[in-house]
Order: C-alpha cells, then structure tokens, then sequence
C-alpha cells in the first residue's frame, strides 16, 4: 500500500509520500514513491506514485524519454509548453504501459492498478496539480475547488487536511499538516511505513530545492508524532463529556426520555412466552 | 454507505450508528442501523447493521424469532445462556437468509454484503462485544487486544480512536470519542449522515437506559463539531512549523543538503539535447 498526498497552493506545492510496498504481508519492501523532472530555471515537475509498483516503475522508466505527438510534432515533458500538456504524456505513457502489458496482467487476473499525482511548474505560467487515473485521464486541483490530491490509504489522513488546509494555507504549515495527516495514517495502517519523501515547491523559482528525507530519527517529524497524539488527547479531554442530567444543559445529551418520546429507537422486548 | 462504532470497555458498552443509506447518490435514504433487544433484568442486546439494507433487514426481522438447534434443543436471543451462543445465532440468521437471497443476488451480480456489530450482556457474563460477518462467522473483542469494532466507513474517524480509547476509558469519555470519530467521517464522507443514534450501556445494569437519537438540533453534538475542529486548528498552530535553516535544530528539518549527500531523492534532470 501507500500514502501519497500533494497541495497546490498561493504560495507553491507540497508533495509527501511514504516508502512502503508489500506483495502480500510477507513481502514488505521500501521504495521511493516520488521522481522529480527539473530543468533548473525552466521546469520543474513532480510525479508520485501508488499502485501496481511493477506499472507505476514502467511508466516512469518510460516518461522521462516520452513524447506525444501535437500540432507542433512531438514534444516531451522536457520541451512541452504547459503543465496540462505535461499531464497528457503522462497519460499516454500509462496508456502505452496498458498496451504492453494490459492483457497479460488480465490473463492472470492482476488488475491494471495505478494511480499518479503529477504537479509542477512550466515557466510562464502557474503552479498546477494533477492526478492521473489508470487510463490515462486526469483531473486538475482548482483554483475555486479543491486544492489537494491523495492517492493510496487515503481516509485515514483525510480529516486533518479537510480541517486546516485550504489554498491560502501558507507551504510550510501544509507541508506540517501533511506530516501529520501522514503520521496518523501511519499509526492506523501497517501497509504505509517510513521514511517520507517531503518537497515543498516555492511558486515561481523553477528550482526543486526544498527536499527532505524523513526516516525514524528525523527530529522534526519525530516532534509531530508525539506532541500531535499528545495535544490532541489534551484537547479530547478539554472538551465536557455528555452530561446524563435529567436537568438538560446546554452542553449535555438532551436525556433519553425526552428523546425516545420523539425518536423512539427500535427496541424490541423479550417475548412474553420466552420468559 | 453507513458508519457504526462500537467499544467494548471495564464499564460497559458503547454503540453508536449514522442513518443514511443510499442506493446510489439520486438514491438517498434514513434508515435506523441500531436494534435493541431487551429484557429487562436478564439481557440487553445490541444490533448495529451495515451493509445491503434489504440484507441486514432480512436478518432483523428474522432474529427475533429465530432459534438455533443446541445440546440443549433450540435457543433463540431471548433464552440462550450466553452471548456467544447469541452470536452463533446471529450468524445462522445471516445464513438463513443466504440461502433464501444468495443465489437470486448472484444471478444480478449483486453481492452478499453485509457487516454486523453485536453486542450486550445476559445475566450471569461480562459484557460481550462481537463483528459478525457475512458467511456467519464472528470475532470478539478480546480483553488483551482490540477493543472496539467499526464497521461501513471506517477509516476516517479511526485515528482518533487509536489514539484516545482504550479499555480502562469511562464509558462517557468513550461515548465522547465515538461522537468525534462520527463527526470527522461526517466531514470527509456525505454517504454517513445524521441523525444519529447513541447507546451506553453500563454493565450490569442489564437495562438499556440511555439511548439518545441525535439529530443536527442536539447541542452536544453541536457543541462537539464546533468546538473540535476549532481546538484541532489551534493545537495544529501552536505545533511549530518545520524550519528550513541550514543550521539545523532540534525541531527543524534537517536541512536538504545534508538529507540529499545520505539519501539522494530520484531526481531526474533534463537531457542535454532537449535545452
């Protein structure tokens, strides 16, 4: 399994992803899920990776020399013109990846499964965040809707970002949050494991400076771990549990005999000959 | 789609069920997902279905009379001797109706999709909390090891019971997590939707007594959907921000140029040909 997460926001992108892949609970190796394209002071693009690892390493084996035949000839992530352009070669490279290897996989009944988030920056024009599906399609973050992708084991960090990231969110709070929507995906489920890829991309510098590696000894990401489980807990505790008064109070459960008078639950009673 | 919870605890029971159900988005409905079976005194049981709503009603209706050939000659819920015998037949209902629907459904390729939590207390046993699956069978939650079943969408309110329950939790406190943990999947999921019904069940009492329907006019509920995601904002804000200096400290990242000497991400860079 996987976590990958990425924000486009006002001031850039923030991309996170683990390093856990498992064929089966015996087979439990690390890979880097994340592959960085610069071309300094031009582009740079990120892609991140979760699915089928034999699909997602063809397809990027298979991108970096891709092209994809426009009105203007072919052209490549390194000489395409925008980030929607850029997107489409990586759809067709997963669409060439389905026509080598699409029916084999469904002769053994392997699914074609794959999904990719791909964002970055093209010089003149803005940040853009894609996720690209398995056929090759893809949707594209908006500026008036929602502005981060998940790929992978992706509920279990979802309430955290819903809560506190929106696009005027500032990178370095959002690459926070995303360490802890990752840390508390990591703690729910075994199949997404350290270390961490974190690249956080400063609109407008075409350059892929700010890139961390995060395994168990990094100190800030060990920070997070224990003071967010530790604060949230405080905070759980801060917060009145329901009162059972019959004297109903505003920060109380309204009791169960006013309740049932107007919501009756289904409560069913013993019948009489079972007695 | 349905989220229940349920935890098993030193001082009881907590169950806790949303309402919606839809068959397709054009297709929403509420339904109550929590049945109680009672007889004051004796035992006091709890049902909390998801799934097929034509399934798990099936299997309702048919529990209250249904009876399981035992040493003992036939046991229904209302004279079994143990919740474990409840359990077993709260499988054989599941079973009944399989034999009656399982073959039809397949004929429309509709699968047999179901998820029971079970749970209560007869006279004379602790409280018992089970999962009861579709082909009948059934886990406990063990006194050493999980203390709570979720069953329909779960993963999204899981974290914050990983973190905060465990089986020496009060039994409000728990019913206070329960209701976070409801309130974070309402938030990233509008197939879960209110109103919702509570139970807590204090041990040996063997008397459902506090039961509350919880609808968008409750004042605790609102009281915890206000002022949780609003704590959850200021603990995410008092946790510093990453520094990025090249002078590392203790609660910054490391900087990326000594990240990338030990750990060099995958980064590709433009082919000379293509500048």
């Amino acid at each position: 399994m996987t976590y990958c997460v990425a924000m486009s926001l006002d001031g850039g992108l923030v991309f996170l992803s683990d390093s856990r892949t498992n064929a089966g609970l015996d087979q439990i190796s690390t890979f880097r899920k994340m592959t960085v394209y610069e071309k300094e002071g031009d582009r740079v693009m990120v892609l991140l990776a979760a699915g089928n690892l034999a699909l997602t390493q063809a397809v990027r084996q298979l991108l970096n020399g891709h092209t994809l035949e426009c009105d203007d000839g072919p052209v490549s992530i390194w000489n395409c013109k925008t980030m929607f352009d850029a997107a489409r070669i990586v759809g067709s490279a997963i669409r060439k990846v389905f026509e080598r290897d699409g029916d084999s996989l469904r002769k053994f009944g392997i699914e074609f499964n794959l999904n990719l988030i791909f964002g970055g920056q093209i010089k003149g024009e803005p940040t853009r965040l894609f996720n690209v599906y398995a056929a090759g399609n893809f949707v594209e973050a908006g500026e008036d809707g929602v502005c981060y992708f998940q790929i992978g084991e992706s509920k279990y960090g979802k309430p955290i970002i819903d809560r506190v990231v929106n696009r005027s969110t500032p990178l370095d709070q959002a690459a926070k949050c995303a360490l802890v929507s990752m840390d508390s995906t990591l703690k729910s489920n075994l199949s997404v494991g350290l270390p961490l890829d974190l690249l956080i991309y400063h609109a407008d510098t075409l350059h892929a400076q700010r890139i961390v590696h995060i395994d168990e000894h990094d100190p800030y990401f060990r920070m997070i771990r224990s003071s967010w489980g530790q604060r949230l807990r405080e905070v759980f505790e801060s917060i009145p549990n329901p009162v059972w008064d019959e004297t109903s109070s505003e920060s109380g459960l309204r009791p169960p005999s006013q309740h049932e008078q107007l919501n009756p639950i289904r409560k069913v009673n013993a019948p009489q000959q079972a007695s």
